[in-house]
């Protein structure tokens, strides 16, 4: 790295933060559809923020959902090209009243920038689009070719993203695909993901009589759909934690003992999680670790449920409806519609009397893994021990970035996640924020992988 | 009753109903507190009316939370107290959606006045009211002495009734006490409700770790507080829809056969019910009608459930909480608070691994049994036969009126439940209505009640 790289990057430090908090302040929140126009600005924003940076053919491009921004450079002849994934969306706030501050006013307190999306995905992202600036204002040319595939839909699934890459694979033809969306394994000491779960999002509705009715007139002679859906949803799982579907675990590749090796030497201490979580004990399957039943078992996990009056106070009636969301994550072959499939089944098998069962399937990701001796995984090594002064250690992630898999697959081309956020740092939650300390060194190590990669 | 009276319910009929209309306006809402400003307004015009049908002593009081409406006339020297009870709060309005017309913006469509209220219960009070006026203006007075005990929480189970009735005994005492707050059995059968249910209302909440967790990050390593909550729910019922928490059916009465012949009198049609309800099959304890489990059998209700993000699409997220509401009907000797205790140990035994779970106490209600002889139910039965031309029909309900046992109680007084309702009015849910023959029908039968009670 050339010295007057690292001090325009010194030089242009609070600026940068400055543009950051102007991009965290639009609401894009893609799961809720009074958001649109908020979508749409920030889309245009990250246009308008690739072009100043001296990105080219700048466009914004319409999916079946919210659009993708797209942008090129590619003046490097015979350098690999990089396609650079990120996505401007974000996750709802809510509960409100548990932010610190308010979700969509960044704030810096103790050295992290706190506000939805500072770490998932916006500030990552962001890191990106000011390296490609840095580098070409300060010699005018990049190191490799770079593509930018910038979507809205990240958080609701990338549900148009696949057709849409299929559809533009010409024009997203790339040696390496390379996102920043992920962890560091801990303060100081990055890590690289070479494996992440797949996704099944589902939603289960009970429907009983025509509208609701008198607890007290009817309460104890008609099928209560609460009843009915706690019932269902209390038999996904065994007394061990075990996830209860038949044909659930029919895909899963038994862990081998190298790999239960690996995960031993990154295992957290089961205490310190506890108290990080205020969780007097951990649970999950039997014969598996924390970071195992996390990372490489699949699971079932209801997100939410609801049914009946959901103000103050009890109103004493049998509702018509319940429903329950589902995200179910997925390793080794599991196949997302196959998953979902085993869970009807299920339903019709333990189906209660009187009411009706329907499930609508909402969210797909495959499970992913990437080869971790790819020479784009070594230049990823090397650049963040360059910045970071130590090796990265090789892990499995328990999330799901559904186009990660998709990439890989139609572009036949490896996935590297060169991930600078932190454990702790809240992403989905309330307080989500980002150490700034990897805001300077992610820059720094995205400058040295483009310059690896250069060398390959 | 004399002719001057009728053509005087003739001739005031369309300003009646306007009036009823404007009580009907006022969204009395006793669960939200954000309508506290609209319960005391609903408090000051239900004492205006009573002063305007010639009541005295009309005073506003207050409780330990809603007020209470009182009024008396008493110089009906030699005759009978009656105490006539009633309610101005009503029940939340939602789903709003579902309703045909705004819930508090009453309209007639085909003989039937829809809105929140309309029977459950300001249009059944106010025939009371009505009555009194019309009788004071055509006659000059009334041939009981009554009494008007008019509260704003029985919707939210008249939590600060009781200590009412019991500071002010003297104030209340009557000879008996007397209430329109229940159904006919059918258009044109009139019905006498002998016994009416208890209630034990409360809520369960679920809490894991501190925070709501990424599902990805952490889903399969942590406690869930709605799989939890769902095991619970589903552990409170055994397949033949019996309550399996113990102790639940321990001071329950069997049904005497004599009982149970009764019930078979007024047995309603399963397949019709089934129809009204749009159910595909009925469901409750194995071995009882439907009769039996709605009027004559405890139950256990899970009125609400939430847990997770109750907003659109899917947030896939591990919550920290989720809640769910209950409402137990009672029956005999069973006790609100012995049945949440019984609850509270069933919860200790079956408690899931992880997570805190609390129960808190809402609601209260004994169950309740009249005298079906006594000489005011006599009353009550010959002018029901006066006016709609046939004798009523002896029934229990399923439906809680907690003030109807502590009046019993307390003032040691046989409580008539003077009902002009009619099943199917949708009461506690959208599309509230009475049918407006029964407003007709009502104010004479209430005259009528009178004159019979005051030759006792």
């Amino acid at each position: 790295m050339n010295d007057r790289l690292q001090a325009y990057m010194e030089a242009h430090k609070k600026e940068h933060i400055e543009e950051l908090k102007a991009y965290l302040r639009i609401p894009s929140i893609s799961a809720v559809s009074e958001h649109k126009a908020d979508i749409v600005r920030c889309a245009e924003w990250t246009a308008e923020a690739l072009r100043q940076a001296g990105i080219e053919n700048v466009e914004i491009l319409p999916t079946g959902g919210h659009p993708v921004v797209y942008g090129e450079w590619l003046h490097a002849e015979g350098k690999p090209t990089v396609l650079i994934y990120g996505h401007y969306d974000v996750q709802p706030a809510e509960p409100l009243e548990l932010w610190s501050s308010p979700p969509f006013e960044p704030e810096i307190r103790d050295g992290k920038l706190f506000g939805r999306g500072t770490t998932d995905d916006k500030g990552q992202l962001f890191l990106h689009i000011k390296a490609a600036e840095a580098y070409l204002r300060t010699t005018g040319s990049l190191p490799v070719n770079v593509k930018f595939c910038i979507e809205g839909e990240e958080e609701v699934a990338s549900l148009h993203l696949p057709p849409f890459v299929e559809a533009h694979k010409e024009k997203l033809r790339a040696d390496i695909v390379t996102l920043s969306d992920t962890s560091l394994h801990e303060v100081g000491k990055p890590a690289l993901l070479y494996g992440l779960r797949g996704l099944a999002g589902f939603e289960i509705a009970v429907e009983g009589a025509g509208s609701d009715l008198h607890s007290g007139l009817f309460g104890g002679g008609v099928p209560n759909p609460i009843h009915a859906l706690s019932q269902l949803l209390a038999s996904f799982h065994d007394a061990d934690g075990r996830v209860a579907v038949e044909g659930f675990y029919d895909k899963v590749t038994p862990l081998s003992v190298v790999e239960r090796e690996a995960f031993k030497e990154v295992e957290p201490e089961a205490e310190q999680i506890r108290n990080e979580l205020a969780l007097s004990e951990l649970y999950g399957e039997a014969g598996y670790t924390f970071l195992e039943r996390v990372n490489a078992r699949p699971t079932l996990e209801i997100t939410s449920v609801s049914g009946g009056f959901q103000g103050e106070g009890i109103k004493p009636i049998i509702p018509n409806k319940a429903v329950a969301k589902i995200a179910c994550r997925l390793v080794s072959a599991q196949v997302p519609d196959e998953i979902m499939d085993c869970v009807e089944r299920h339903i019709q098998r333990h189906k209660p009397v009187g009411v009706k069962v329907s499930l609508n399937r909402h969210l797909r990701g495959n499970p992913f893994i990437t080869p971790i001796d790819h020479p784009a995984m070594t230049a990823a090594a090397l650049a963040y021990e360059d910045v970071y002064g130590t090796a990265p250690v090789y892990k499995r992630g328990g999330g799901s970035i559904p186009i990660v898999e998709v990439f890989g697959r139609l572009l036949n081309a490896p996935v590297v996640m060169l991930g600078f956020g932190l454990p702790g740092e809240n992403l989905h939650a309330p307080d989500e924020h980002f150490h700034l300390d990897n805001f300077d060194k992610g820059l720094l190590t995205i400058c040295r992988y483009w310059e690896k990669i250069g060398r390959i």
